[in-house]
């Protein structure tokens, strides 16, 4: 025996409603990252901290084991300060595009690593390969170099940062145990504090198209995560944002790179001022640099640096079909979930790590939450290289939306809540 | 899309406290035994039921699809009714070794086909194996011509029988979630229908040293198997015995092999009697049996049959360690757990499938609870062939027993309840 535990005693503690030891924290998660600890092994445990909780010294410990996990990047020799921004994921959820130009037009430098999309809610590098040319992977060299020179960067996280988390979150998706604050909010804390940001804004997603159905979850997830950034020396922020309805016009890959409907440009710069502020340049005003065109300029470089090109025809879809209204009234309500399971039917979404996704498919809003709409208009249109995903795509919205008499009662702006 | 379900929709459903359809279950169970659904998926699946729970349907579906999954024996050729006997696993155990051939020796077969033992119980065929030249893996037609000429086989379970459950046995193993009713039940019914004896008597363990601590638990145990035995037309009953200090006077394998003490004989006459009168021959008493000898004959056939020697030696350990009483007084606890975990980590189990176990390691005992001791006199002897194990067994047995002024309050009989 070298092994200070064996792996059924971790779970069995978890399974019967114990804390787990800084020691048991520490083994499991090496052990598991070594692959001593089998994936059998920790999808039950995953499963018995989903059910059973953990509390907030075992969240930052294990937090911290998936840090030590990897190696930890370091910004502070750039010229300018850093903040990062990273959001929970919804339909429609193309914030990072505007927002890293955005943000290093007002001199702030943000390192914007993502990782893939899974599941109904698209990743951000999906939306950006729809670009011709464009490339997700770059060395810790190209990285600072771009910080430096563009003052934004959104690429592939490397598999030095945080590997244990890696390992954990596929384990996690196949086996149903996403749902999880503690391991949620773990989870993104450890890949941020060990990415070496010097501020982190969190978009907390709240509703049927995010992972927190209900704003006292989606504040107990953005509470714990706050304290972790805040323990950890990183400047944290959360904003809870609404995620009831798809943000902006579109939802899927190509279909998002564009465009800034109200929804999207609103939270774009709430989320802007966070980050600005928490970098300490609250007198820096992102609505300016917006208006100006100079984050439109900050995109176009960072695009141009990664081999995209700016001024390239988006890919378009194969084959279209579009959902119609029934009635004469007011849309009352568009499902978020059922908007983004259609998208991820139609081919943008991938349900194995790996798969490939189609750069064209999507589902593209005629008509928002409050628009007035008229029997037989396009409600919806559903984009698709495959059109034998239609079939699944239009059950996937069957009873997602209402049109009604009266104009619904809606938020009075995305931004729901705010944590510090 | 050819499955019906992803995997993912069923953890969920079952995580999320609901219960699993009829056809969810058939498809996970199948799922899982082609390989589609990956072992870190059922074992997601296996902790949300150890946490959620199933209910009667639930259960008595799921042995269904595990008894579907493998080919079913038939025993209605032969000559005489066939009962067997289960036991949920206990310290010390060996009842199946002189009750198989007591209740052949009344005129009814005994098919006892049985797993390998994991963790601290061991397991029966482990114990004949010490017997030298004995084999535990037969053919369906040699276990026919056995039960018809002998009337009493013991062997090792063809991997035909409910494969679902023999790959999810070693998995619930590794990742904890031994401890679920609904998943033992199955487990050992569906093996128990498939074997196709025509009566069953259960020998459902509670004490420390059974994986139930508690009576309640282990009466909700016996009434789901009787309840999916008699289900499927096996007639079936439940003995709940005390297993709250080791049965017998030996803890291991080739110690357990003789002897014939208080305790084990009642309780092999009480379960010899319930089998005989399961399969139809109430009249018949097995006590009889097993003083004129008849029983020891078919003892001696039964091992012969199977290559064994039924007169060679046992083999005997290398080593030998003795724990001694530190007063004069009454034992007035001997826990069957620790004395369990002592005998295993002598060499008596094993912590993976596959992995050898020792003949000769185990734990006798020089005193039971009740009996009067002096100061340095044995109580534990410890054996096995590897000496660098004692000083893990030794404190597996720290705090395992007591020694007082009064009697111990002991239960009156092994046999504490009785469903049907």
């Amino acid at each position: 025996m070298t092994e200070p535990f064996d792996a059924t005693e971790v779970i069995a503690a978890k399974r019967d409603m114990q804390r787990l030891s800084d020691p048991q924290i520490d083994w499991v998660v090496d052990a598991f990252t070594r692959g001593v600890v089998a994936p059998e092994q920790m999808s039950a445990l995953a499963m018995a901290i989903l059910l059973n909780g953990m509390d907030r010294e075992e969240i930052s410990r294990w937090t911290a084991a998936m840090i030590a996990s990897g190696e930890r990047m370091d910004f502070s020799s750039l010229s300018r300060p850093t903040s990062d921004k990273h959001s929970t994921g919804g339909v429609g959820d193309k914030i990072t595009l505007p927002l890293a130009p955005l943000v290093a037009a007002c001199g702030v430098a943000v390192p914007q690593l993502s990782g893939r999309g899974l599941g109904h809610t698209g990743g951000t590098l999906d939306k950006l390969e729809a670009i011709p040319g464009w490339r997700a992977d770059l060395s810790n060299a190209e990285i600072m170099a771009q910080l430096e020179d563009v003052g934004a960067v959104i690429c592939a996280a490397g598999a030095g940062l945080a590997p244990a988390d890696k390992k954990l979150y596929a384990l996690r998706d196949v086996a149903g145990t996403v749902e999880a604050i503690p391991l949620i909010a773990s989870s993104i804390m450890s890949k941020k504090i060990a990415e070496g940001t010097g501020s982190l804004v969190l978009d907390v997603k709240v509703g049927s198209g995010a992972f927190m159905k209900r704003h006292e979850q989606a504040r107990e997830l953005a509470e714990t995560m706050v304290a972790l950034g805040t323990d950890a020396g990183v400047r944290t922020v959360a904003l809870l944002t609404d995620m009831s309805t798809p943000l902006g016009l579109t939802a899927g890959n190509a279909v998002e790179a564009g465009g800034g409907p109200r929804d999207v440009v609103d939270l774009t710069i709430a989320l802007a001022r966070e980050m600005v502020a928490g970098a300490g340049r609250p007198d820096v005003d992102p609505a300016e640099a917006l208006a100006d065109g100079r984050a439109m300029d900050v995109w176009r470089r960072m695009i141009a640096a990664q081999g995209g090109d700016p001024d390239a025809p988006l890919p378009t879809p194969k084959e279209t079909h579009v959902v119609t209204a029934q009635a004469d009234g007011v849309l009352t309500r568009l499902d978020a979930l059922a908007v983004g399971v259609a998208a991820w039917r139609l081919g943008a979404g991938r349900s194995r790590p790996g798969e490939q996704v189609q750069a064209a498919a999507g589902v593209v809003l005629h008509a928002k939450p409050g628009d007035t709409v008229r029997a037989g208009q396009p409600l919806l249109e559903l984009h698709t290289d495959t059109p034998e995903r239609f079939a699944r795509a239009e059950a996937a919205l069957e009873g997602a939306f209402d049109i009604g008499a009266a104009a619904p009662d809606l938020p009075a702006s995305v931004v729901l809540d705010r944590v510090d």
